[in-house]
């Protein structure tokens, strides 16, 4: 088999077999494959498209690139949730306590931010001595002990994922719904789950802008994880204002914390409880939906959840008493405020602005190297459907010296809508596949 | 600009500026666009195409890559012929020479052989001693003193095309008329030459297959090539069966020889007069196809073409006797035949067929660093509208010692077309651009 015959193939719109596919991910992975061949034949890939037969090949083998996990002797099934990302969504946080605490096990991995979105490993890092990088050996003790982690990404999962996902990123191919799947799927079933439930984000701070790009997407990854016998459901969420009232990173920590001891916002409680109620669901602790969110609002209001979270903390090395002492995470010391320009109703509050405000004032990457200040962030403090007055603080943002503010205000007075009629807010669960 | 986003651009079918085309062509030149971007691009190209302006935006920062020759005192215009490569096709031999000894200045750049068509340098080399590696200066002196030289790319013509063409030979990005046009022209524009005649193949030993997309082909040569000041034209000739009766390197250099002489086969005679006489024409020696045709016969008629090569071979330190005693060519001792199956008419001898068992012979090369053997080849002894009686030899095959003999001969069987009834033979000439 010729690399230089594959990518034809793919450039002619042709459909490339397992072996041929197996031939490419081997030779990625053991490096013996040029990247200038790589790269061309992953922008054929994505202006040729993939078939739901391809795209498995592709997930399974990325995934056999390394290690499939095992949890030899758990009494019930690995669960695991992926996002698709947002601005402001910290629902990992929450649901692997949560889930753990309604008897599931959840071995959770999550990624780091960049771009306008925050990324889960950032936010657990907010929290003074929190170890991410657990290898594989710690994952399955902490399962086994305290019914869940929350990790990284190692080295052992999905290694063809890493050169491929670094490579695409600088020609352009990161946009391509069967390079994305694999991408997400093989990962997660390299996690050695036996359920997953994706939340799919859709709207105007999400990758995919409607609802049925969103669903297109789900669908795809949805096939793949039945597939690769990985119970799979996505929800379909909006993801048009941030999640929540808290974007940042500590700030982040907190509002997680909150929504388990059950003061959390609203949206981002019934939004956290649903997903949790799946997760229960596709582990097979129990059939019923409502019996599911019984069990969840249950660990809520016993506080087994925060509980849980504290010994997660503990187990990774972080300090447990920020979960009753917010003051031992960091906060940056100065404060600004975006005031509504005029009396009426915020309508919305755009997402990818109030993301890329983060980054600028250092709380994600704008390049992968770039380093994050946990104390930094912005809060919500009159979201969508409030009614304001001129010259009300809709937003407040915690900064640091000056630092990136002017660029974040700027960002962030373009994002805040305001209508004189009150607005209809929409309910966050678009659609269920 | 960042690579990424050219890449993106073109993806997404966008258009290309000059200044992005600049800054991509600039950056592969001097090394520092990876060759995982440059392949990105090369693929998002052939997929997505480009515009005319956007080729010749190409061709320019082509040109610019490197040194666009110029012959300050010539007192005439020099020009060139250019051919996209067919099985038999020795006109460069027989033109440069001959439209030279007409008053023209060919200051002819060649490339070698790859896959089934022949390379007019690999023929040039048949001649003992002849260096087809002059430097620039040493081609504007022949071309000052003798009208015209036969030699090879030199690396300061057109870097840009010889990094990008290497890796489009190994990413699936070779057939794309965008990225050919500009290959060719940009190499032919940089060679100073302020006349060129195309010679675009067409047929089923043509890279076209058919007459419309050969003259799709053309049309964007010629408009590249007007674009930049060049008096460009082009015909669109045959290439079904090979040109000629001699396929090989030495075999070649003979009938070429015997064409100056006038003793060449109709057809290659017809096809090398009529190229000639539109050599003179866009080079300005006369605006008359009918006078310039009179005076190419004349050269021949005269002797003076041939007198002409002697004067080249001898300038680039080649044996000139060759000329007058073919023994002097180097000639592969062994004999075989390809014989008719059945009685009737020759319909055609397929051009690439013959073109791959050459290759097979050693006549040319599989991969770039194959070493050639100047003297096997097979000569056509039953043309296209010949009739044949059962077992007539319609081949002969020059082979050393029977080496890719076995893999030439099943290539030749099958080459050969036999039909009852006498078929007509069209012309040579398909079309002009």
């Amino acid at each position: 088999m010729r690399a230089v015959d594959l990518i034809r193939q793919k450039r002619d719109g042709g459909v490339l077999d397992r072996a041929a596919i197996d031939f490419f991910v081997t030779a990625v992975t053991d490096g013996s494959l040029p990247d200038y061949q790589t790269s061309a034949l992953l922008m054929a890939i994505l202006l040729r498209g993939m078939t739901p037969e391809e795209t498995a090949s592709l997930t399974d083998a990325m995934v056999r690139s390394g290690v499939r996990v095992s949890y030899p002797g758990l009494p019930g099934t690995a669960v695991d949730k992926h996002s698709t990302g947002g601005v402001g969504d910290k629902t990992s946080l929450i649901l692997a306590p949560l889930v753990a605490a309604c008897g599931a096990y959840v071995p959770m991995m999550s990624g780091r931010g960049l771009g306008h979105t925050g990324g889960t490993l950032d936010k657990l890092e907010a929290i003074p001595g929190f170890r991410t990088g657990l290898s594989l050996d710690e994952l399955k003790t902490a399962v086994a002990t305290i019914g869940c982690a929350l990790i990284g990404q190692t080295s052992e999962i999905a290694p063809a994922d890493r050169k491929l996902y670094a490579l695409r990123d600088v020609t352009g191919t990161v946009e391509s719904i069967p390079l994305i799947c694999a991408s997400i799927m093989s990962k997660k079933i390299a996690e050695g789950i036996g359920g997953l439930v994706l939340d799919v984000k859709t709207g105007s701070g999400a990758f995919m802008k409607t609802p049925e790009a969103s669903r297109q997407l789900a669908e795809s990854l949805v096939a793949i994880g039945e597939a690769s016998g990985v119970r799979t459901e996505a929800l379909i969420t909006r993801m048009d204002s941030p999640l929540g009232r808290e974007v940042g990173n500590a700030c982040e920590v907190i509002e997680s914390i909150e929504t388990l001891k059950g003061s959390g916002p609203r949206e981002l409680e019934q939004l956290s409880v649903l997903l949790a109620a799946r997760m229960l669901v596709v582990a097979g602790v129990t059939s019923s939906e409502s019996d599911a969110e019984g069990r969840v609002r249950k660990a809520i209001a016993s506080g087994a959840g925060v509980e849980k979270l504290r010994k997660i903390i503990e187990h990774q090395g972080g300090n447990p008493r920020v979960v009753d002492d917010y003051a031992l995470l960091p906060s940056a010391p100065d404060r600004a405020t975006v005031a509504a320009p005029r009396p009426g109703f915020v309508v919305s509050i755009e997402a990818e602005r109030v993301g890329r405000a983060a980054v600028a004032l250092g709380a994600g990457r704008g390049r992968l190297d770039d380093v994050i200040d946990h104390g930094v962030g912005i809060t919500v403090l009159a979201p969508p459907g409030f009614e304001v007055r001129r010259g009300d603080a809709v937003l407040e943002v915690r900064h640091r010296g000056g630092k990136g503010l002017e660029v974040a205000l700027a960002m962030l007075n373009e994002a805040v809508q305001i209508s004189d009629a009150s607005p209809v807010v929409p309910s966050i669960v678009v659609d269920r596949v």
